[in-house]
């Protein structure tokens, strides 16, 4: 199934793009005045194959999975934060909920991997894949098997999104040690040396941040004979949320999507869907800068420059609904400012 | 009246800043990881004294006026396009008006210096000072009085908002010519060389720009005599909207509204505030990297970050216009997020 998508996935037109910018230049301002709202608005036109695309219906996913790897003490906190966050995003009290309310988007929260079994949690879409990873350090996070479910998770979120008109979705995730197997796809995937992409996460100290860059050591030397395929990779030493990101970005991009990545670790599933198919970074728009160190790392090797730089460290899609907001004022710019025929100015250099 | 808004500028208290660090820290997030939107919020709650700021009633005031160096060509368009944008202003097809839509503020449109009489124009706030400045390579823009009026028309323009009930006011300006006496300005006042505060504007060619950096070296020179204060300054190589900004900054932060500066222009005219009263930053929101070259000058002297980096160079008041809805979503993230004790988490690192 997810192999599917894959191959669903086409490249932009050009003749889309052509349309956009002959519209966005001959609006009342000079030339490439409003910079990269420009692109992005060029972009949602190309992805909408729409002369005025609307971005009614906005969506945010947050998967939620937990990681062996934190009985190692990569993170500040104890796992038991996961599943007590994961209540909270279904309360409506997390900065995501508020930063959704900003952007006029919806809140989708999904079990893909938690340790906990939240059976009553209202509202909880539940598909959890397994019960929090296996500890990377010592073995594999999961079998290939359950990292391709749990993309196919991401890949059903993206088809339901699109079955009820959403057209702008975003990645996002919690998961109490979860920078830990970012930082290890990253180092694989890119590829990069492991202390470049290795950062403090929510907190750590200097001394917690060596002993990371040990665990992560440890994990790609205990785990190299899986590095076959991005997905192979992904199962040695993701987790699970970060495989349902994957999905969610194929997906997107399988439905012509504009598909809206968060920070850290919803990067590091975006990079295994680029690694599966390159065309899919047509259709994501990298929200923000981390202030996680190695997602500067990614960004350039990758040749790409994220929308928004805030020093945000908190993911569950809270950059990536900040970004939502600009991605649709650029096509109300789009869509609603006068043409320079319209008000009787000759268009200027 | 100038004098006594600028006494009226109290720096925020520290008592203020803590009432918000401490609910910021208690929000259910790890501490510090919203990064700059924690600051932002931080800094209305002690603008606003208020423990949870209301952001109801945002206005961004676009001064117009026009430029006598226009005469020695230093713009991509002709001057009659000045009044040709205030009527597009007027008439809600400009960039500035979507995006002060999808902000949900008003744009108040102000002749402060045009050239062009537009008596029947509908809705433009008739505050004309003098029909375009002279000739900055050769005479002083404007006298000293006309600087002062020109600023004591921004501070009432911050008066009635506040009258009104507005909260959050930006700066936002059209002036065919505007970055050249901008460029003056930060080259007398930051100070800087004239090649490092000095960029294409809305698309000057590298011929167009030598020739534009010549230009204010001429202005430079034919007014050294008039730089004793940043008013002085401000009359003789400034402008009218530069003028009116200024004057906007000082009557906001008088009456402790949150001001956010657009940019490059706008920046001069909070620059000439700040060298007035440099206690008037505590209430100014820089809002974005403005493509022209010379702006990055600015912040790097002063010490600033401002909040986006897209490549606009459109002025209008765009690029605060976006701003006004980070900064929004800042303050929401303060009022409406859950603290730790309300979830049940321990407050980690």
């Amino acid at each position: 199934m997810w192999e599917q998508a894959l191959k669903k996935i086409e490249p932009l037109s050009k003749n889309w793009l052509d349309i956009a910018w002959k519209r966005i230049d001959n609006l009342t301002k000079p030339r490439g005045s409003l910079g990269r709202l420009e692109e992005m608005a060029a972009r949602v036109v190309a992805i909408r194959e729409e002369e005025r695309p609307s971005l009614a219906g906005k969506e945010i996913f947050v998967f939620a999975g937990d990681h062996g790897v934190v009985l190692d003490g990569v993170s500040a906190y104890p796992q038991e934060v996961t599943g007590l966050m994961v209540k909270n995003f279904l309360a409506g009290g997390a900065a995501i909920n508020v930063l959704a309310r900003c952007a006029g988007a919806s809140v989708s929260v999904i079990d893909i991997g938690m340790k906990e079994n939240l059976k009553d949690a209202e509202g909880l879409i539940k598909k959890n894949v397994k019960r929090g990873t296996g500890n990377i350090a010592r073995e594999p996070a999961m079998t290939r098997e359950d990292a391709e479910k749990a993309i196919e998770v991401g890949i059903e979120m993206a088809d339901k999104a699109r079955d009820n008109g959403t057209v702008m979705i975003a990645s996002g995730e919690m998961g109490i040690g979860n920078t830990t197997p970012s930082s290890a796809v990253f180092s694989v995937l890119l590829p990069a040396e492991v202390i470049d992409v290795t950062g403090r996460g929510t907190g750590l100290d200097e001394d917690g941040l060596i002993h990371k860059v040990d665990v992560i050591k440890k994990a790609l030397e205990n785990n190299q004979a899986h590095f076959h395929d991005p997905i192979s990779t992904l199962a040695a030493v993701g987790g699970l949320e970060i495989a349902a990101i994957c999905g969610l970005c194929l997906g997107g991009a399988a439905h012509r999507m504009i598909v809206v990545v968060d920070g850290f670790i919803s990067s590091a599933g975006a990079l295994v869907a680029m690694r599966l198919n390159p065309t899919v970074k047509d259709y994501l728009f990298f929200s923000h800068q981390s202030f996680e160190k190695g997602h500067r790392t990614f960004f350039e090797k990758e040749g790409l420059r994220p929308i928004l730089d805030l020093d945000l460290r908190l993911g569950e899609g809270t950059g990536a609904a900040l970004a939502m907001q600009l991605i649709e004022d650029s096509v109300r710019i789009h869509n609603e400012m006068a043409t320079f025929e319209e008000v009787g100015i000759e268009p200027g250099a």
